[in-house]
């Protein structure tokens, strides 16, 4: 959960430019450091290199009776659409206690993992999505305060033009697809 | 390829803390913001929060002939022990690109990628492994400089006590676990 900042539309979460050393409050100069490849925000005050990193979003589909709990956003961006249960990969946890954790937070449901099933770059914003399949394990749910609703939908009844991110939308499109003959398979592809 | 820094001997590359806002310079507190479920660097000065989370280590198991090239450490940590070519994945490339990218910069060698094959928690320090099969286009390579020397390995060659990473022993062993009847297939695991 990470609420207190309002995203752009197109979703994304890129990292501010970083202008002070966030270990003295130096101003940083953009240069890179011998043996690098990459500009780093360098402090020419105490040497600390802050480096940026791509970001994981971790969450799940969750599945009872072959349809898919889907929560419809109580937060920008996308307010009103149609998500999974995901978000940022917090330290100090693991890809699946960290699906497991958006899960409950965003969709309140009690769910045990099935394995993964997409890894999915979105290249511009620097974002890895890594998204579970899920086993309902009860069919009740409480969403959290950033959902305004969840519901199960059978691939017919999908709201596919309310479909939050594109992402999203192509995870479902896929596992659907592929829920036909019940032969699931590791789903990689990119989202420009 | 990010070489500038020593890490410490368990091959911790874990964040530093936060002292300073990385935007305004201001010394920073650690509060969990409104509608946030962690604490987070606040900064009271402009309201800037900078968050931070794990990082993904990307790579390849280059593959000539069913051996696989491993590289001998030119840096710390863990100098002289043998590894995959792998690294800090970068913001701007997708995970695919990344891998190919650290397989050039460390292997010096050309590969075609065959798939994602393990991704791998490192949960103490917050890291994710996502290693790729590739194919060696041709069997020639030139190390960089953060590699002493690189060579191919069949599963009886392979220096088992002088691996450098646990995640990269774990790997290795899976791989030729199943490379016996080449039906190889995505391996999650967790290394604490």
């Amino acid at each position: 959960m990470r609420r207190a900042v309002v995203l752009p539309d197109n979703g994304a979460m890129h990292p501010s430019p970083i202008l002070h050393c966030n270990r003295c409050g130096a101003a940083v100069v953009q240069r890179v450091p011998e043996g690098d490849s990459h500009p780093r925000a360098v402090c020419p005050a105490c040497t600390h290199i802050q480096y940026e990193n791509p970001r994981n979003i971790v969450g799940t589909l969750p599945v009872w009776d072959g349809r898919v709990l889907l929560c419809r956003r109580a937060i920008e961006p996308r307010y009103g659409l149609w998500t999974l249960p995901a978000g940022f990969m917090e330290l100090g946890e693991t890809t699946d206690q960290g699906a497991l954790r958006e899960t409950r937070e965003e969709a309140g449901v009690d769910v045990e993992l099935e394995g993964l099933y997409c890894v999915a770059n979105v290249r511009p914003v620097s974002q890895v999505y890594l998204l579970y399949r899920a086993r309902i394990v009860q069919p009740s749910w409480q969403p959290g305060i950033e959902t305004l609703e969840a519901a199960l939908f059978a691939p017919d009844q999908v709201p596919w033009d309310q479909i939050a991110f594109r992402t999203v939308h192509e995870t479902l499109r896929r596992y659907f697809a592929q829920s036909a003959d019940g032969r699931f398979t590791l789903q990689t592809f990119d989202v420009d």
